[in-house]
């Protein structure tokens, strides 16, 4: 159903009900008494190194499971946000539009090394702020609101990947992102609760439904960012044997040949895998309450 | 009382009430309303590099605690199931008997790379299915059931350790498979509540009542597990630091000197420590709940 | 409120009522009908690479949060306790008195190789014990109370780092412990329940108030320890990245340039870091339960 690949976060299920694509406007949800903002993607042109990004924040009606929908905070309508795509050197000048008219919102990237009292700081309803940061360091990174309760804007869907590509080396086959949702607007269940879901790319079993392609040994990588905004994550795939697993996506780090990898909530890696064989494999935080809930998707491997 | 080596995992306790250990029929527990079926031993045969595993799945009582019985879903009758011990290299061939009446069951092998909906799928009540796989990659492995729902499969007690030794290795002295357990039979337990018990090789504080034996000096290496279902393992030894500790079991892995070892469910280590003075040694997670839980065993140091 | 380095770890409330710093007697709480012993200082005196100390445990109250009280039980009537700096090579003679006429303690400390049933043994109300041991592994390590219920020995305070500094190194920069607190003296909260608190040094939100000094492009080692008693921690540093993070604090372990680091209860380790430009910059544990608990400080950074 048209979101076969993680680049392409929209689930078409947030966008049902006769959504108008064209503008911009709040309008309210009729299920929640919460805003169901369209959502306006991202841009993002480079020029050389030199890389300017907009995005908008929003308030926006996601499905995280079939059948469930939640009224996020989002970065342009979706959860995650989108990808940011960058390669290492690149100059970034990025403009963050609240378009949320009922509260402030931030933008925190790790991959960022700037002063948050500066950089990091509040976009009050209605406006927007530009920050410039240097994309030194490789890696994949999370990004996410910093506005307090910071625990509540991450549950409510504020976060996604931004990925530093090191100097001669390809961007990542695929960028998963975990993360968990509580009962909406809980802080006290985010604090204290289990979580009601764990997913990948913000919807449960999303890829069991529509798999990852692959092929016989091909090699992948996977860039893992996990948004938490609590549990810590261990990602497994089920029929092969993690080939190298690089800490925060950087290529100074490896653990060779690891069936799981540990991932704390606000970190990142790179993963390198292959299969040997053509099938369907199963990707998974191998921690049983979190796949159960939804963090389990699908390699489809074809010969 | 009989159970003072890893190898040897079927504590006493499991096979008491006059259990006749020459048939395979089920019956009734008195207890629990469950079967107890009598515990049928794995048989690992090897000619050369070739290995010829036969395993069983079985309804089975143990003890889980002291004076704790537990209606296990087991590999071979015990909780864990066997370690398998094998060698880089080897050609396995694994035939799995499911010898439980009441529903299907599974084994997904970590050392395999293989096709999981060819080789990892459910086998119905008294049927049997045969996978082979090469044990390519090094390393210290978790098995287990992975049949729906996989968390209450894992939760009963159906998870056990894989080793592949490197070529030109010695086998690990010690195989500990950490494991928590939850109300029997609860899946709604197992996604949210604490576990009530976590444990070593199957039961609580196993190893303070049968410590594992070493000597002052003497290199040891301890291949650990954690077969989860939910949570992460701090794995320590109180009086000692652990010389070197190989993420997955891997030798091209290395932490050195560590004082504690994070492993996530679903993930091993295979782990080099040794003792400077005679003594009595605690090994434990370091979160402490799982150790007063009873993820605590002993080390009887002597000159 | 003179608590802004984290050598100097007795908070000014702790302090308060008119304590007489002269005297070693006990008192009675008024407010929880616990004792309220003065807190008596640790000594720690070197002759070469010959280093004596004496510790003291004591029943005190101690504030973990701004406005709350908690009665603690505590090495040297602070939580946590001293932070013990060493050298490799040291020879260590460490004295513990037990001043808590309630209950007896114990140290167990993991830069210590020792036999733990003859050197982290209890010592009784009013007596002391010495033990012995030679420094000889570097890294940054926990030590904390052995005695049973561990859980909650640790739960009521009693934990500290003991940073063994590698030979031609220098001390880190900053020491933070972290760790949880619960409901005071209930072990079924620590066993079962979330955390109330999750601090740095004792103090909810400690170092917002009273940040840590660094300057721009100054190279700062951070010594983290986790003390849990339970959970573990992904500390990350908002607005820069971490340059090398050694696990355990030894010199052999490296992870080069990561965003945010897990660290197990029990474990530690020693984060290398700079800052690039002048602001503030808040370290947390990145599972943002621990932060909204008070898992937050900050680093103030000038030119
Ligand atoms: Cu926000
Ligand atoms: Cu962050
Ligand atoms: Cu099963
Ligand atoms: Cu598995
Ligand atoms: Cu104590
Ligand atoms: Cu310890
Ligand atoms: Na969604
Ligand atoms: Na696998
Ligand atoms: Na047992
Ligand atoms: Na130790
Ligand atoms: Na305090
Ligand atoms: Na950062
Ligand atoms: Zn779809
Ligand atoms: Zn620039
Ligand atoms: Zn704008
Ligand atoms: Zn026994
Ligand atoms: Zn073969
Ligand atoms: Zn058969
Ligand atoms: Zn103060
Ligand atoms: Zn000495
Ligand atoms: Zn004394």
């Amino acid at each position: 159903a048209g979101c076969n690949t993680p680049q392409n976060q929209v689930h078409s299920a947030a966008l049902a009900n006769g959504q108008d694509m064209s503008g911009n406007e709040t309008r309210s949800s009729s299920s929640m008494g919460t805003l169901n903002q369209k959502p306006k993607p991202m841009t993002i042109v480079r020029h050389g190194n030199n890389v300017t990004i907009n995005m908008y924040t929003e308030e926006t009606m996601v499905t995280i499971a079939p059948g469930v929908q939640f009224p996020a905070w989002t970065f342009d309508g979706t959860v995650p946000g989108p990808v940011l795509y960058l390669q290492q050197g690149d100059h970034v000048t990025l403009t963050l539009h609240n378009l949320d008219p009922n509260m402030p919102h931030s933008i925190d990237l790790h991959a960022a090394q700037v002063a948050p009292n500066q950089d990091f700081t509040e976009v009050a309803p209605g406006k927007s702020k530009t920050i410039t940061f240097d994309a030194s360091i490789p890696g994949v990174f999370m990004y996410h609101c910093e506005t307090e309760p910071m625990a509540l804007h991450i549950a409510e869907g504020m976060y996604g990947a931004i990925i530093v590509t090191p100097k001669g080396q390809q961007p990542p086959t695929y960028t998963i992102v975990q993360s968990e949702f509580y009962q909406a607007m809980d802080l006290n269940a985010v604090l204290n609760d289990p979580p009601n879901y764990v997913v990948f790319n913000g919807e449960a079993n999303r890829y069991v439904d529509h798999p990852l392609e692959a092929k016989v040994g091909q090699p992948l990588t996977v860039a893992f960012v996990n948004a938490g905004p609590n549990d810590f994550s261990a990602f497994h795939v089920v029929g092969t044997i993690l080939r190298d697993v690089q800490a925060s996506g950087n290529p100074n780090n490896h653990l060779y040949d690891v069936q799981t990898y540990t991932v704390a909530p606000g970190d990142g890696a790179l993963i390198h895998l292959e299969f040997n064989a053509p099938g369907t494999y199963a990707f998974v935080s191998h921690s049983m309450s979190q796949m159960e809930k939804g963090a389990m998707g699908e390699f489809n491997v074809t010969g």
